[in-house]
């Protein structure tokens, strides 16, 4: 009887090409799944609770992992992980799930940060995990735009692919938090699932309200149309400035 | 007649091996000047307040360079600087000063940053940023022993080079101040000076009394003797956590 592990991974999204393993190997899933195999001496498929894009970072991903019931206990797991895995990925915990749980359909909804700097120069530290905006933001009209995504809506507007005319493009947001501390200005979002590029088009029109560029009433109309145009791509917010906060189950 | 400019810069340490200009070029010195003869096509010497290691950062280092009284305002340099210069240097600010200011002998005092994880991982965005500690660590013992080098004292025992018989190696440390938050610690010193890795040697060594290799009454007894055998260069807390936080005037 295989057992069924869940791993809560962190990584600097920087030097990979993504979570989603691919040709090249060059991904977090494909790090992940050699060092268990150097482990375990078998392959096997790690599956995460969703992808994240080359560049994007993780305080807390989530994944899942069936091993067999022979191997290691699981709280050794992540000190067997981690001295094979890069400094940029580390496992942070590992525990024994059901085998009913799945990491990806298992999933309540998830967390994600923004973080923008917004002044003249990028701090160096700053470089590769944060965006850089040296337009001047009207920090009302940025916090309005941020607001005006809460709640329950058809965000195929807001989606990088707007999917099949099947695909259900209906999420909730269920928390949007705006901080700001001088130059830093942080967007927590919280809600029950993301479309693809979702958080870095709203970010992108959330900063382009910020700048005066836009204004935070467009939100509402490009939510209530559902066959509104989507937004254009070059919108999309940087993917270094977003980090997975944190996935809930 | 030149100019005499005052700078203040942030770097990332990591790809550079130091501040201190030397052969081959890659130091934070040698980026700066380049950036300045790009400019105004005339070589010109740059002034820190102080070296700071590979590896270590600034948040706010200091440094003067006399520039043609025909060249830019002074609050221009940031941006042409910084168009010229990688993303790991920043000049935040810069502006005209006196010709009786030094960035090293005006200088009153600095403050530094020592960040530190304690836990088994050290999260990815963390590297190159902090020291990782995974042994426990008793945080009373770290206190005391944080506060045992406030004050006047001859700090020969806590330094690199225990220079020359005729060299003053007495420093006052004004406040130290140590932030616990979770696995994070980070502790600020603030000081009139500081000699050759004074504070990596005093991180190190109340991070010896954390985990109770060391007891905080021996830095009492290595301050108070002079004679003191200088502290093994093997303790000195690692470069990367290490922070110029700022040069007070």
């Amino acid at each position: 009887m295989p057992q069924r592990l869940k791993l809560v991974v962190a990584y600097d999204g920087s030097p990979f090409a993504g979570w989603q393993s691919q040709t090249g190997g060059n991904t977090v899933q494909d790090y992940l799944e050699r060092a268990f195999e150097g482990i375990t001496g078998t392959k096997a498929r790690i599956h995460g609770a969703g992808r994240t894009d080359a560049g994007v970072h993780a305080l807390a991903q989530c994944a899942h992992i069936d091993v067999a019931e022979n191997s290691l206990l699981a709280e050794r797991w992540p000190f067997a992980l981690n001295a094979a895995l890069p400094p940029a990925i580390r496992v942070l915990r590992c525990r024994k799930v059901p085998e009913t749980f799945h990491a990806r359909f298992s999933a309540k909804g998830k967390v994600y940060r923004y973080r923008i700097w917004n002044d003249s120069f990028l701090p160096p530290l700053e470089v590769g995990r944060t965006w850089h905006v040296p337009a001047a933001m009207d920090r009302d009209q940025l916090m309005a735009a941020a607001k005006a995504f809460n709640g329950r809506h058809d965000f195929a507007a807001f989606a990088a692919n707007r999917g099949r005319p099947e695909q259900n493009t209906v999420r909730t947001i269920e928390a949007v938090e705006v901080r700001t501390a001088g130059k830093r200005i942080e967007v927590d979002f919280s809600g029950d699932g993301f479309l693809y590029k979702m958080v870095r088009l709203m970010v992108g029109m959330i900063v382009r309200c910020g700048s005066g560029r836009a204004h935070p009433d467009e939100i509402a109309k490009r939510l209530a149309d559902a066959a509104h145009a989507p937004t254009e791509q070059r919108f999309a917010a940087p993917a270094a400035g977003l980090f997975l906060v944190r996935v809930r189950y």
